[in-house]
């Protein structure tokens, strides 16, 4: 998505050679118009897929799953809530994942109300980096018998592995904009 | 607002005599269609006012104002991030604010850069309890200079006292369904 990458490059700061801050736009300060056009996007990269549920996880992937909906025909969001505590909670399917940003195992939990083995889900997210906040995901998704249709990230750090390593587990990733490294303070776009 | 209100009555879950749960359509699931009827009721109640920014905090905030934001032409949506573990971090404003339901007290903090002595502010937010939240959202926007318009609740606890604190010390407080009471397990509107 071109103008995603324009953006990127026009604010997106690199910090080290793994790190990228977008919060001029996506995880800090939202701009809500470019969500939707982000939303409109993830639709035509999942035209013609019968899907009934969003599910994401707080906070910055709200905003782009809500902005979505619109253009899936409204269905069901879900976001995921992240728990430190790791305390089980009855009621709850959980899964854990390991922030690459912040260092910190989260236990990641849906009520199971929300979910059910009729569900055909789209997964929506910022940032796709080693894929444990995907991969959990998934796991919530497949632990309530629902189908993963897709996921759909907005950025996809490909030389941190998890969109590849999803590929290879037979999940369908769609990334809006896909960096192959950052190098020098520079962000280097995969073709 | 009325559709709000037959939808908290048909599906939220009044536990004890102070919470009320809407995780079916506002703070797990959420229904998006649902958010925009509510952003436009936003905008018919700060019709006229001048707003260049919103601001809210995560999670379930991030999808009201994103959904608001549309009507309003599209200013910045700005959400605070919480922060347990009460670090100072440079380069934010910081207020504090203690959690009703969750009984925590967080650091609520805002980059200095997406605030500004120019900005006119809306604060939205989900639920208006004891007022912790907003106040400290207020807070952080006058410690950057900015101009606080109003303040638009979705639901207001009217007998947790923070909705009238507000409204005493001047701010604009707009909530779309205002509780009087629950009692024996009913929730009870105000006129």
């Amino acid at each position: 998505m071109e103008t995603l990458k324009n953006r990127i490059l026009a604010e997106g700061q690199a910090i080290g050679q793994e790190i990228i801050r977008v919060d001029s736009f996506l995880n800090h300060q939202i701009d809500a118009e470019f969500m939707y056009e982000i939303g409109e996007e993830f639709k035509k990269r999942f035209a013609g897929e019968e899907i009934n549920k969003i599910l994401t996880i707080e906070a910055s992937g709200i905003a782009i799953a809500v902005c979505a909906a619109k253009f899936f025909g409204y269905p069901p969001v879900v976001f995921a809530k992240k728990d430190a505590s790791g305390i089980l909670t009855p009621g709850f399917y959980s899964s854990e994942a390991k922030s690459f940003t912040k260092g910190v195992v989260s236990t990641v939990k849906i009520a199971e109300k929300f979910l059910s083995s009729i569900d055909r889900i789209l997964i929506i997210d910022d940032f796709l980096a080693r894929g444990e906040a995907a991969f959990a995901l998934c796991s919530l998704a497949e632990q309530a018998g629902a189908a993963v249709v897709g996921i759909g990230a907005v950025i996809e750090k490909g030389f941190q592995g998890g969109g590849d390593r999803l590929r290879k587990r037979g999940y369908r990733v769609e990334s809006l904009a896909v960096i192959e490294k950052i190098t020098g303070g520079k962000i280097i776009f995969k073709n």
